[in-house]
């Protein structure tokens, strides 16, 4: 931990009087978390604090206690000093948020990002931590600050959500010892997982079984896709279903090195959203690029603006190329 | 944790010398997990120890270094005095094993069911504890036994599999705290999981496929309910594949209260399996129970000898009448 930048951040958080603590666009678990539990800190000190972000709170964080208190709009009659910022690696993150902000505030930078640009004009990143919930826990306790069980269930959702249930790589002795402490002081880790993760849709669950029908193996075993059709949509009955885990089922297959979900999206069907994940041998984010898009050597992302069939015959052989099999 | 029987075992391990390390039949990830952990604290001490049980190990613990020492029978030659039983809460749950103890052995029964019987000549039962794992750590940290990496990665499967990813109620502070240390320990978590949960067939990810095309709500979203037939498993080529994760998605559909699972299984279509989970307002054990089954208050299963749409009347009858909207 960069116990320097932990030090300015205490020093900021007792010496200034009005804050702003924001978190980057489509915020999740870990940015909603962070928010609640820093605010709950400042409270503690007697500032005066706001929370604002670009976009809604998702539904699924709505159960946590005082997130309603987040909006999209500062107050108008907050005059701000200080905006904290959370979970970003770059300012632009923070979205329409920052046109809000009228004069050049002091900016304290908190995040996990290992491509962090030390922004603000207090730069705490600490690139090990699993998540900025389990920084914030290491930051009250530092100050002594008892979390209480609303922060605690607020800052425990940041860890689950950043961890996937303490399984990523970024799951560190630290990261459970946050846990503990976290379920010691009142978290029903039970009740949470619920909250997050078991409030789906049946459309969500009947489609996913719509599409792990489609489910096809190629190239002994290494090459598993699978498809969802605007028809399966209007079949359900549905517009728009959650979709992000979808490609987990392919990937959990015994052998498979890529998996590949295509998606029919948008007005038309000749928008094809492509979705890929890695076990390891190939960079599926060399691939994605190809088709114009990107993300990380073991998950990405691409668009094409063609038909399914079409987009099929184009990736697939991309992803056989990478895989060494085809031409 | 009950010190009083930590301390008998410690003294047991000490002073005994030839070890049967045994579990219960059908054996899972704390019971496998633990009996390696046992056995790598029984080797430091110079003792000798072998590991035995009912059944095979399950291939997707066979990841697990050593896990192939498991064998279902006691060397001919082997002269054991003590009989180590993990995860029992009563001695027949060894099965078949039982019967290859000539003698009558010196027993240490350790384990964390409420129902433990305390059958052994020397009983560690904490009924605390998330998992045999869980105690087996504390026994070796008690013990002043450094943990190495592979029966940390044995201890933390079993952590891991008994908690679903530290999810259920039994989950502790100290219970992260141990998972904690064995990753400090060396442990990886991502690749354990992936060992464990990310082994699946194409056939039981496109039968789960087809399986949540089936699901249907009824009495307002509170009952789901959702069948696998052996249509289905002729369609994929295939006799069985396991099931038992399947009940959880239309248990994560939200506002549902009660979700149902039908299964023909068997030679023939007149066996019907059944399993509940409630989200707790319904006892689903009671319902099982008035079919011939059991098993908790939120999660049970019954078998039904009769044809499958027979068995959805009287079982969903069963729970319209449980959730106080039938006759």
């Amino acid at each position: 931990m960069d116990n320097d930048g932990v030090d300015k951040v205490i020093e900021a958080f007792r010496n200034r009087d009005n804050f702003l603590i924001t978190a980057h666009v489509n915020p999740e678990g870990d940015s909603i978390g962070s928010q609640l539990a820093v605010y709950y800190i400042l409270k503690r000190l007697g500032k005066r604090a706001v929370m604002a972000d670009h976009d809604d709170v998702p539904e699924n964080l709505k159960f946590l206690p005082g997130s309603e208190s987040i909006t999209r709009e500062i107050p108008k009659d907050f005059r701000l000093d200080t905006v904290i910022v959370l979970d970003c690696p770059v300012r632009d993150r923070i979205g329409r948020i920052s046109d809000c902000i009228d004069e050049r505030p002091f900016i304290v930078n908190i995040d996990h990002h290992v491509s962090n640009g030390f922004f603000g004009n207090v730069n705490w990143v600490d690139r090990e931590a699993s998540s900025v919930g389990e920084m914030i826990f290491h930051l009250a306790e530092k100050m002594g600050i008892e979390i209480e069980k609303d922060p605690a269930t607020a800052l425990y959702t940041a860890i689950i959500t950043d961890t996937g249930m303490f399984n990523y790589d970024n799951t560190s002795k630290e990261t459970h010892r946050a846990a503990g402490e976290l379920i010691a002081a009142g978290v029903n880790p039970k009740a949470v997982h619920a909250e997050i993760f078991e409030k789906k849709s049946i459309s969500e669950i009947r489609l996913l079984g719509r599409a792990l029908t489609t489910l096809q193996l190629e190239e002994g075993g290494a090459l598993a896709h699978m498809s969802l059709t605007r028809k399966m949509y209007s079949e359900e009955g549905v517009d728009r279903v959650s979709t992000d885990e979808f490609i987990n089922f392919p990937r959990s297959i015994k052998g498979v090195e890529v998996a590949v979900f295509f998606k029919e999206d948008g007005i038309t069907r000749e928008e094809i959203n492509v979705s890929f994940r890695s076990s390891g041998r190939v960079n599926v984010n060399i691939v994605a690029a190809h088709f114009g898009g990107g993300g990380h050597a073991l998950a990405a992302g691409c668009t094409l603006n063609c038909g399914l069939e079409e987009a099929r015959d184009k990736v697939l052989g991309g992803i056989r190329k990478a895989l060494g099999v085809g031409a």
